[in-house]
């Protein structure tokens, strides 16, 4: 398996890799120097090293940097508590009070892990919330609990319904994970469009065109123009079918929790004016409670092993299970380090000098350089 | 809009439409004398009638006959209870009893309600099941009680892992619906494959090649020749994503209920000498444990609207919204009839003749021709 081939600056300096440990402690110290309280910043930065470490660099300490500036702006509070809106014996309507994705979610999962132990599920939504990052992190959280979450959120606007040209849903990804006896979890979190804004964006940094299928342009005619796709609109995954589960997660995450819907969602970027209003669904199910969680995990590794010996199609060499390249490059990035393309790196240090935070990714520190 | 095309027999005969009610009394009386209780044997003639309502014939009366005839063998169970291997609060781990995938499913549903309004939620898997038709039916009685209903089936064998070539998953759908204050209910009801395996069995039956993309050969080359087609693979929607839903739903459903799992599931119509063994999953969310019914109808009336009101792609005339053209069908269906195939009319005289039960499907009950 190749590294990860990170984006490079202008200057066509090399991503570097550093150890996530020491990654994950100047995030902790630049969230504290930010007003993140000490087990928020831990939390946070926990959440973000993770999705490095998964190879979703496009969720991990990357966002760091706009974070941070939304909470300088007064964006996203900080020190905002959770206030149940509605509290049954599995469910709960959670208002986040504007604050950061990641410590709300975690908190709200917290909270219905003994409800879910109890009553055999619990099921919350929460709105007033923020950008929460990779949804699998929460999900592999549970999954550690021997329990299945089922996540989904809206997100900032970028697709269109079947048949319009206007961004009213954003990619709204569904994800969830589940226990194996195998060393990994089965981990699905796909976004609900054909491709993630991100891989358009990369097009349009390095100038090339994107593949025909992708997105329209803004009158809704298709087109490989990477800087037209972005004015224009993503498509959804599978047509019609991809209008529908983002539809469906829109009403769970966004209709539901009583968050901002659709073209209404804040973009992290875009509205430095107004906060995001994103709105999560979490269900969350105790294994136990419909099965003995070894019996459950017999059954799953059965399937992975029947799966992986069906008979290939030609050329290909190994079928793998969800969450498993995810798994094999975690392992290889907690060794050999997670990649820092220069730009994360120069953000990094600009705002350890604005928060005097010694900055620790220097040089010195790189363990290799992404080749 | 036009009238569905049912597919029409050897000697090119059309579908005559038939009423509703006609059909649903003619189906209770042939389950009643199948053994079938007679509350159950309504069930499922309600089930049956009410896909062929909303234009899913495919899941519809035309299923009649291979039930009877699994039942006559002793593959499916008429008399079977319902056993509750696990319960908590909102948890079910329900055992079919090789009975109607239908009647139990309805039954499963009916024991969740109280859970969902006492709970908040209600999650049931249901083992040791059949083919239980169309998902959607049971999402909108949930829907009819202000709830949603998040549902997931296993099947027979159909779709294989993404870079296998051999039938492993089957169809496995994904379904829920959504009340709104607009008449109808947004529902969603989509097979994980890239189209329903009947479109490609329709495809053969007229001797017709099937697009690109669609499906697999023995050997897992592409092909758009239907009977090779049919010896090989359907493909899954969207590739991986396609193949990811597909596994979450095998687990939801197959593993985690102790059904049968992937290729174990039984063929309906191949394996006349062992029962199906499928599995489901029923996910029941009372609204009123989120959010007031009433704010929650006004969003999503909201959201329709905006959906409705985007600005379109050059050469559409209206934007959509998932289960809106289902229902317009239902209303047309339930005033002028619903079309019935000369084979299905035929399997149903033979049933009657068989089991002594009067054909009031003859010509002259017939309201039209389908054009």
């Amino acid at each position: 398996m190749s590294r990860v081939s990170t984006p490079s600056n202008g200057a066509g300096e090399a991503a570097k890799l550093y150890a996530p440990q020491a990654v994950q402690s100047l995030a902790t110290r630049l969230a504290k120097a930010s007003g993140v309280s000490n087990s928020d910043a831990e939390m946070l930065a926990d959440a973000l090293v993770d999705a490095d470490i998964h190879g979703v660099t496009s969720h991990g300490i990357s966002r760091l940097n706009i974070y941070i500036r939304r909470i300088q702006k007064g964006l996203i509070d900080s020190d905002a508590g959770l206030t149940l809106d509605r509290q049954l014996r599995s469910a709960l309507a959670v208002d986040a009070g504007n604050g950061l994705g990641q410590v709300q979610a975690l908190k709200t999962l917290q909270l219905m892990i003994p409800m879910a132990r109890e009553s055999g599920v619990a099921v919350a939504t929460i709105r007033n919330s923020q950008h929460f990052g990779a949804v699998s992190y929460y999900c592999n959280k549970a999954a550690d609990q021997n329990m299945i979450l089922l996540a989904t959120t809206n997100c900032e606007p970028a697709m269109s319904p079947e048949g319009g040209c206007q961004a009213f849903f954003g990619t709204n990804p569904i994800a969830a994970s589940f226990p194996t006896g195998k060393g990994f979890n089965i981990k699905i979190d796909m976004a609900t469009s054909i491709v993630a804004r991100g891989n358009i964006i990369a097009a349009q940094k390095s100038g090339k065109s994107i593949p025909p299928g992708w997105a329209l342009n803004i009158d809704g005619e298709p087109t490989t123009d990477a800087a037209e796709a972005l004015l224009g609109t993503v498509l959804t995954m599978a047509g019609h079918k991809g209008y529908a589960l983002a539809l469906m997660v829109e009403i769970l995450s966004g209709v539901l929790s009583g968050s901002a819907i659709g073209a209404d969602v804040g973009s992290m970027y875009k509205n430095m004016d107004r906060k995001q209003d994103v709105g999560h669904f979490l269900c969350l199910l105790d294994i136990s409670a419909f099965m003995d969680v070894a019996e459950f995990k017999n059954r799953v590794d059965g399937m992975i092993d029947e799966i992986k010996a069906c008979r290939m199609r030609p050329g290909v060499e190994e079928i793998l299970i969800p969450g498993e390249r995810s798994h094999r490059r975690a392992m290889e990035n907690r060794r050999l380090g997670i990649p820092i393309d220069p730009p994360t790196r120069k953000e990094l240090q600009v705002l350890c000098e604005e928060l005097k935070v010694p900055f620790t990714l220097d040089e010195s520190a790189a363990m290799e350089v992404v080749s």
